[in-house]
């Protein structure tokens, strides 16, 4: 076993540290809201936190050989350490009393996937709902990238856990001085996030509520403070702003930066992921109005425009907030949703799914499979926006559609134990896995999770976490060869 | 453009005459049945088939420059013309008044798909339904490859279409005498057909439907004489037979050559792709056998064994015979059917699906892709039973699997515009382009395709010969590339 233990277990420290800071803003709403009980839910875990995270920090010296294969362990194990005390202040307080509940609710918040265990959240303590909808913000843009972005001093290791927690099928080179760009990423994630809020206050919004959708939108969660979800609000100017917002969040973070630059806007608009992005948005949102209108299922033309615009960005992002329950739809509509639920947003964004260069890049295969058939001796090469695809990539483009279809029946099997029908066994796996938030049947954007078992509530809560983590950083921990790397 | 024209012609000028020929063994059950109508149905298609197809030969010369790109055409537009002519009868006869619909049953039963859009299937003439299971029959085995054993002079031209026909994953070579081979494979087809006709008579079923329900065993169709498929025979050795029969013929048929060899039976059971199938059909028997029990859905264990073995052979070959309703089984068992009727059987075997040499391949790239993630810079080799897949193989599976998947898309949406459940949406598409039969929800296996509209019908006519041809074959004839090949 050649993994950097001491390594592995100060970074566990150090995200304990984190988590126990990350506790601030909620105790500041139990204080405002003047919620004792979940004031010291929160002051207990946060400072056993950061005790033990002193002590295990204590206990280790600092290590820089830390090496590829320690960063998978460092993104998979501190998820996981996340979402496990992350749930701590809901059982503690008696908001959430089941912990296997509790850490649904968390790794869904982490993972931005947006799924509720909860019935009825609305007579949840605002500090509670605040804390989950805080972790979408924190998981957005990645656990480890916050770390990074905060503790410059943790270099090259920071580095290798940050790019295992968002592995991403990487077309061009990683930047090497990794901490400036997590800086860089988070800042443009706290403006997108300032932004909203304001535009949001502007609609007649509460700030408390702003915040609250805003942290959904911008990390693609998905987590509202209300049943109703979006639709609660009767506003079509919310709808509209968080639309474009979802959709701004599920384009590549680093592209934005092409913007500063010289003829940045031409190069923007020219990344094929965009493009494809924007065209899928587009046109299924088309095709969804067209069928809601002609079906009768709509009879105005601004509403069905409206809300299929807002769901077809929110399932692709994989946000999942709702303005329209979509399983009472036209089964075409429902299934233009379910397409969007599987492609996923960009890569590099805040939301899941397999991500739409993966598919564009399959997309590309499969024209090539044809030009190989027919011309067998010829080198058919793969590009994309011009630049050839180098097979590696193009490989291990393959290798993760496979694993994530693997995951997916693993999944259909482990959660069908349940006994619920095949719609919803089918879609609660993809939804979670997908990190979106809300399926279809008994999983319909307009129910929740409370239905599953507890061992089912597990199995998806892995799930979103192994999807958050694209798979392979997450089940690598479960190969042996990940293990027993001094052989062959 | 440069398709061969002449030699495509003849070709269907052959097809044609081959066709007319099919026809005599039904015209003999309508004269021991003494159906007049369905004899003269038969005798004026076979004769308008023959007439046409020596005109086109008369019109044509003999063409021995075919390419591989006439392969494709041939062997597309073969089994469209087959399906278009093989439906006629059915027609005519009055036996199924809407063409949409006998075209939709013919193409079932070219592609050994076993969909049925009949209600009733009882009231039929015997000598229709005789043709209509002689199709599985013809269809199993390919029509090309058909042509090719009674027509030796086809020589080189036909071995192009044959293997367009049958393209499957060749990990080997392919014999340069292809006749010979088609000529032995169906020699192999008959032996099975004679040795399961006998094993029904003994177990007290009457030769007409013996020959019936063994075209739909062994060119793992699935099409009965009767509503309730095999649980009409209430006797279990049928059940037995008729489940041993389905396993045979979803074997790679090149595999039984090795028996007649010097240790012949080790080198059979070596083979991977054997052994994953065998093992499929094994742990899924045996998972939902303790499911059914366990859930007390069954409480004999003898009938329990003998009902999920049926059914996740009949799945897994892509046959389609029913002996349980599975569609009321619990939610476990279905996800367990709904994985085999993805996967399907060998290559080169009669069934249909993904095929198990795929399954196999994807999954060894998924094993390999965590060895990449862990040493990206090591060369990893993907071994299948101890031999090298070559890169260019797997690129192959990968692009069929991803056009598998399009092809799926696109067929859900276009089937979704009927506005039927998702689940028998979703089932209809994917049973018939894995060629296997019946479904979930409203195209469960004790129903049928009645209730769809004809465009869906045929959407699924199309997907059923598209997956018969293993899908390039079939899109290569919309790809613009297919007739602009003069251009780079």
């Amino acid at each position: 076993m050649t993994v950097n233990l001491n390594g592995v277990v100060r970074m566990m420290g150090i995200l304990l540290i984190v988590l126990a800071c990350c506790f601030l803003p909620s105790l500041v709403v139990a204080i405002i809201y003047k919620e004792s009980v979940s004031f010291w839910s929160f002051m207990l875990t946060g400072i056993s936190c950061a005790v033990i995270g002193f002590i295990l920090k204590k206990l280790t010296r600092p290590s820089l050989a830390l090496k590829a294969r320690d960063g998978y362990l460092i993104a998979a194990l501190g998820w996981m350490l996340a979402s496990l005390v992350g749930a701590v202040p809901f059982v503690i307080s008696g908001a959430i009393p089941s912990y296997v509940d509790a850490f649904f609710e968390t790794c869904s918040g982490f993972s931005t996937t947006g799924s509720t265990i909860l019935a009825d959240i609305e007579p949840l303590p605002r500090s509670m709902l605040f804390w989950r909808s805080f972790t979408h913000w924190i998981g957005g843009m990645g656990i480890i990238v916050f770390m990074a972005a905060v503790l410059p001093s943790m270099g090259i290791s920071g580095q290798l856990a940050a790019s295992a927690e968002t592995p991403g099928p990487t077309l061009d080179k990683l930047s090497s001085r990794y901490s400036d760009t997590a800086k860089k990423l988070y800042l443009l994630y706290t403006a997108f996030t300032v932004i909203e809020v304001i535009l949001l206050l502007f609609g007649g919004m509460s700030l408390y509520d702003s915040l609250l959708h805003t942290f959904g939108t911008v990390g693609t969660g998905g987590f509202s403070s209300y049943n109703a979800s979006i639709s609660h609000y009767a506003n079509p100017y919310i709808h509209w702003v968080i639309t474009i917002f979802m959709i701004l969040c599920g384009i590549n973070f680093n592209l934005y930066f092409l913007l500063g630059k010289r003829g940045g806007i031409k190069s923007f608009f020219r990344d094929s992921e965009l493009k494809l992005y924007l065209g899928i948005i587009f046109v299924c949102s088309l095709l969804i109005t067209v069928d809601l209108l002609a079906t009768g299922t709509y009879d105005s033309v601004s509403d069905s425009v409206r809300d299929s615009a807002f769901q077809v960005s929110s399932i692709i992002t994989t946000t999942g907030y709702m303005t329209a329950d979509y399983d009472t739809w036209p089964t075409f509509s429902k299934m233009l949703i379910f397409l969007v639920l599987l492609t996923g947003a960009c890569s590099s964004s805040t939301g899941g799914g397999v991500k739409i260069i993966r598919v564009l890049v399959s997309l590309k295969m499969v024209r090539r499979g044809f030009s190989l058939k027919l011309h067998p001796n010829r080198v058919v090469t793969l590009t994309v926006g011009g630049k050839e695809v180098q097979q590696e990539v193009a490989t291990n483009i393959a290798n993760f559609v496979f694993c994530y279809i693997l995951v997916a029946f693993v999944g259909f099997l482990l959660v069908s134990l349940n006994n619920l029908d095949l719609v919803t066994t089918v879609s609660s796996v993809l939804t979670c896995l997908g990190n979106a938030g809300p399926g279809f049947g008994q999983v319909g954007p307009a129910l929740n999770f409370s239905i599953l078992s507890d061992f089912s509530k597990l199995v998806l809560s892995l799930l979103m976490i192994a999807g958050r983590l694209e798979l392979f950083t997450f089940f690598m921990l479960f190969s042996p060869r990940y293990w027993n790397s001094n052989k062959a």
